[in-house]
């Protein structure tokens, strides 16, 4: 893609008061003390009971080029007016920090940090809305797949949302994501290339309309490809597509390997019955019938009870742009900082939205698993000097119902975070996608049904040491007596 | 951004299928007939009156760089397993075709080609779903921005969207088309950059945490930043926020410029109202009131009428997202194709959706506006041959309850389409960013207040001309026959 500057750089990819608050921090000295911010989600996506996490290799992408360009220093300078001081400044920063990480189609719910960056607080705070725009639209694509998956099971399942997807990001990323989540393949072949994914695709109603005869449309497109899927619904399905489809596999014989077939409109239930039903009239019991049309995990768990008869699924808008839901939101906390003495002091955020006030403090998530049953007895968030791994028992407890707790014993403490980046150096090497893919379905192995349900899952823990929930409850009671000091002044 | 591979291209980025037909047109020599394309979308967003298209720029771009990259072609002939021969012939392919484009900014509504591809078979069948995915996207997000913009009216409106846009590229083409829908600005510097657009933003609540003390926040904030806007929500907004925004502006009077305070959550009704008072009361009744937290066109109706006072707002997840339809569902249709004897011949997709049918033949769409009230009576497409400019009066009906009909005289006939691609070669000049706002913007006047109101507006008129009309019947006629021949083969 050409861009207007040759040295578009992704450092500038920030919102501006990123940039002002960098520049106060510089201007007071303040810009390297050492911060830790936690990015984290509030809220599961789709009401569904877990969510995948996907954005790392892109996150890793990015750190590795952040730097701002010429280009970009002479915007800031000329265009937006920041003074010669800073800007001198800027013209070297790259990120210098540390990250810890949950890998890819790891299983991350609520209110626990997927990712820990510690850093200096202007390299920290310059990488923010980068991080989120990345981790928000792909865990959101991976999450929304894998609901999808868990419907339709065994069958095929192809990523086929170009076209509808939210710019070309998107619909790369996007497809990325789906594979994480439990697809087998996508139509997007930039896409395919560049994360070695499996592509696929047949042909359009414009072949169809192209040769205006169905037949010698289909006729063409199997002289040319051995694998052949006909699109059968450009002008009626059960009447001309079906029959033409049948018509040419009759013909050609064992020249082509007769696929199947795809309908992409009209009412998939009844049509795609009366198609299995001519086709192994015609001798084609292994022919596959394959679908598309607007369809997500509700539309298909309908067509299935009504004993539709597909035997894989094409997903375009529904999957690529998480159509019921189409943000995750994310967010990026600073929950310690250093002071004027070196010492590390824990920050938070309060605000009239209770389930907006962050938890303090370097935090550690643990995923307890029970030693007899192997399934998860929730995730567990420990203050960084703790280690579950050292305990016999520990105590899990809702926090905000806190009287809903139980004891554990007999558990592996599995920790979620793995250090990523190590001063600035990429020390973590991504898997294949296939081995990230195969990551999540093991994983979700450890959940109860109860908490993959599509609708009202159960909800799954996610509790706080009793350290960390002192914590923050002490951090609260500081901010409270600080306000009150502020309207008594 | 570093790709696996250095000269990614944009031209892999399509559907398999696509490359699947060309090869199969190539193979059997008619990639080379002249073949129409439309694009258009059958339904308007989120139940507006109109769209606002967007997206041109980012196609002129597309179709200046269309060529398979050496690492493309790698990829099809190694990966994909595409033959000898027809790897040959994609080697030197290239865009030659003629490109008809409403403009950015213009009004457009359902069921009216947007653009209308004339080219080489195979050349505009390869960049349909690029271009599906840039309009598709951009259109989507200026008419969103647009009806916001319906409610905020001469407030001040920025986009805040960033870190919840659809990956990168959604980010800033979407700040792009939230400008051409009526914005005033964003935050992303990026975009700022690349578009020239007003960038906008001041601190987070990070900030005040990294200082600790609000109070010691704003003040060295103000010490670096002569525009001052603090946001008064990190601790409670009322009690710490407010006063200590007051107290900063008093202590430094004129040496800063306190524009106002920005509201980021709790009840911003309630809030702003009371912050109105307090800063009222303090001496500073100029300081602005911005507020933001997932708003969209519904609530800022809502927070109105409530007598909020708010004099800026910032919009974040549910523009950038198009968050309560975000994706626009926009198509590419054959119309017409060159057959073996060099004459073009109108095509037709019938499927079981009767809305799905498609309108056959080259057609050209006028703005009919009255010239006594200089507003529009409605759109009226044509086949290429007919030109309402030298017609007294036109008949006007509904082309599905054809008896909803109106004779229009004394009107001015306005073109929509324009010449913007010439055997290839980019003839077409874009405007500047603010021109095209400035265009949506003066076309709205054309509309009747009915057809914008944001809840159930009265719908615009998109007629058929009577030929064109009769055209299509036609064609359905004749895919009846065949369909009938067929059945009874």
């Amino acid at each position: 893609m050409e861009w207007k500057f040759a040295d578009d750089s992704l450092t500038l990819h920030t919102d501006l008061y990123q940039i002002n608050m960098a520049e106060s921090y510089w201007a007071d000295g303040i810009h390297n003390r050492k911060a830790v911010f936690e990015l984290y989600f509030r809220k599961l996506p789709f009401g569904n009971g877990y969510a995948i996490f996907a954005g790392l290799e892109r996150i890793l992408q990015y750190l590795r080029d952040f730097h701002f360009s010429e280009s970009d220093i002479a915007y800031l300078s000329n265009e937006l007016g920041y003074k010669e001081d800073f800007i001198e400044y800027l013209k070297n920063i790259k990120f210098t920090g540390n990250i810890y990480s949950m890998v890819e189609g790891e299983l991350v719910f609520a209110n626990e940090p997927i990712l820990r960056v510690e850093a200096p607080l202007v390299e920290a705070q310059l990488i923010e809305t980068a991080l989120l725009n990345i981790v928000n639209y792909q865990t959101l694509i991976a999450t929304k797949a894998s609901r999808i998956k868990q419907v339709i099971k065994n069958e095929g399942s192809a990523e086929f949302g170009t076209r509808r997807a939210q710019e070309m990001d998107a619909a790369i990323w996007g497809a990325r994501a789906a594979v994480i989540g439990g697809f087998d393949s996508t139509s997007n072949v930039r896409a395919g290339k560049l994360f070695d994914i499996p592509v696929s695709g047949t042909h359009a109603h414009a072949m169809v309309q192209a040769y205006k005869s169905e037949y010698d449309a289909f006729h063409s497109y199997a002289k040319r490809h051995k694998d052949c899927v006909f699109l059968v619904d450009t002008y009626n399905t059960l009447k001309s597509g079906v029959p033409n489809a049948i018509k040419v596999a009759k013909e050609l014989g064992d020249q082509i390997n007769f696929v199947g077939i795809r309908l992409d409109s009209g009412d998939i239930a009844f049509l795609s019955k009366e198609a299995r039903r001519m086709l192994d009239e015609a001798g084609f019991p292994n022919a596959k019938i394959i679908v598309s049309n607007d369809l997500d995990e509700y539309t298909i768990l309908n067509l299935k009870a009504q004993g539709a008869k597909v035997d894989s699924w094409g997903i375009g808008t529904k999957l690529i742009t998480a159509y019921d839901q189409p943000a995750l939101g994310a967010v990026y906390k600073l929950v310690s900082i250093e002071n004027a003495k070196g010492e590390m002091e824990d920050t938070i955020k309060i605000t009239a939205n209770a389930e907006k006030v962050s938890t303090p403090g370097l935090k550690k998530v643990y995923r307890i698993i029970n030693r007899e049953n192997r399934k998860a007895e929730g995730d567990y968030i420990v203050m960084e000097d703790e280690n579950p791994q050292q305990e016999e028992r520990i105590k899990m407890f809702h926090p905000i119902h806190t009287f809903i707790s139980k004891f554990v014993t007999n558990f592996e403490a599995k920790e979620l975070h793995h250090k990523v980046v190590e001063q600035g150096q990429i020390v973590y090497k991504s898997p294949t996608l296939m081995e990230m893919k195969q990551y999540a379905q093991d994983n979700l192995e450890l959940l109860w049904d109860e908490y993959k349900r599509s609708l009202n899952p159960e909800e799954y823990p996610v509790d706080l040491s009793q350290k960390c929930w002192d914590n923050k409850m002490r951090n609260i009671e500081e901010v409270r007596n600080m306000v009150h000091d502020i309207e008594n002044r």
